[in-house]
């Protein structure tokens, strides 16, 4: 079968999008279509074009006899911006706050295109770095590490709050609940990352971050590194967090429970995304 | 800016791919492409055409004002196999049965890109339902349910084990535990399902299904209509569960702790696969 180069690029666009941050050989589309390396090359050129210019990622050729093509999922900043603030429209629909200042978010969580935008935009914020896997701490912070390691292409690593009998030996540690001021447990299954792993954490919210610290010290137990973190919302007022390199989405301050209303603002997730604008401009 | 027939097929197929099963109107291609509709039509039928060849889904066109293309997701039943036999490889691999005859999955339900396919696998299967919801119960479905309702383009409901403050209102229901016997509880917060929502029900694990049992026992409290229930392994000696109407795709049988052995076969989910090839021998 003969395949023309529009059809050419509509399958090389399918394979390489559903295959983010993987190295896929030349010689795979060489041989699917019939076709001589210099014709996929030109293809290959006219999607990378198109993927830039339209902030969709990059395509990175690499030379050589395990040369290949991969696409990395990279947003520009105005799809950037727009996530953001779609996601601070969401949040600051009425009803969300409930008893004891808490934000209801488990709609957001559940929302995948949702998740996948986000996806997207912690990829790109994290995209240069190296990174093994992603971990997470059980229910809520698990739909969103999904989106983040489907583009970067790495595992899922989820920690429990709960020692079930299905992740065979476990590593555990103990930490201080910010918010009870309870000392409680969180394990990983041993099984589940690698000695000396680089990891990036991701959660839903960042209260006073003792979950989060106890996610750190477990790492340690793990000798992995903690490459990054990244929080969807964080509560502003909070002093004395135990670490304090860490990117978020949106944040929320103000909480009122009586007027049901708090104030939400834009996190720090957009400086670590490039600004063509801007670099143009100086 | 004017965009060759190239470039739009580029930008169209990342477009689609990334919207599943969502009304993508022809004014936005037209607008975003300052092209005649008759020439984005032309550009759809080589995208339509290459999706139906290749096996990746459907590509389907609505006329009239409010008209449009959509994207769904339905993989053939040569793509469907190599699915299934890719995840018996790996459920197959050592080490991966642990005391009480249960089989260690963490690393499968971590690994996004195997959740990306079967989550495909499982949409072909129940796309032409129409489907409001996915629901599952924490924490191993979450990974699996995410995956499904990306491609149907519908949200996740979590069913908790616990009661958590995050969730607002819960309405919850007992069930026994089919391995333990003891009495659970199961809780999904109020305002995750419509009422008279349909859901698909998807689980890592199916035993004797007691969780599953109480998962439609909690639907019905939401007078949610369950339109199926999908399991990626099945026990299969199991007698006397309490529904019977599922798909699974693999079915494990004959665990032997002691000899660390167990047999791995297909589930039945293949037979809901339109199979092409036995369509064109008949």
């Amino acid at each position: 079968m003969k395949f023309k180069r529009s059809e050419r690029l509509v399958f090389m666009t399918q394979h390489l999008t559903s295959h983010p941050n993987q190295l896929i050989p030349l010689t795979y589309f060489v041989d699917k279509f019939s076709q001589a390396k210099s014709s996929i090359s030109e293809d290959i050129k006219i999607v990378k074009d198109v993927f830039e210019t339209e902030g969709i990622g990059l395509v990175q050729t690499t030379a050589g006899a395990g040369g290949g093509v991969t696409f990395r999922p990279k947003i520009d900043h105005v799809r950037s911006v727009e996530i953001v603030e779609r996601f601070m429209e969401v949040l600051k629909t009425k009803d969300r706050l409930l008893p004891g200042g808490y934000l209801y978010m488990s709609d957001i969580m559940g929302d995948p295109h949702m998740m996948s935008d986000i996806g997207k935009l912690i990829a790109t914020m994290y995209g240069g770095a190296s990174i093994d896997a992603v971990v997470t701490v059980a229910t809520k912070g698990i739909s969103l590490a999904n989106a983040v390691a489907r583009e970067l292409n790495v595992s899922v690593a989820v920690i429990r709050k709960d020692n079930k009998v299905t992740e065979g030996s476990t590593v555990s540690v103990n930490y201080v609940s910010g918010s009870t001021r309870k000392i409680e447990t969180m394990v990983l299954s041993k099984r589940t990352l690698k000695e000396g792993a680089k990891v990036l954490v991701v959660d839903d919210f960042l209260r006073a971050g003792g979950s989060i610290t106890g996610v750190i010290n477990l790492m340690e137990e793990f000798s992995a590194q903690v490459v990054g973190v990244s929080v969807l919302v964080e509560a502003k007022q909070v002093e004395n967090r135990r670490f304090n390199d860490y990117t978020s989405l949106l944040k929320v301050s103000e909480i009122d429970e009586f007027n049901q209303s708090f104030v939400v603002e834009e996190g720090n997730c957009l400086e670590y995304i490039e600004n063509d604008t801007e670099e143009h401009q100086s």
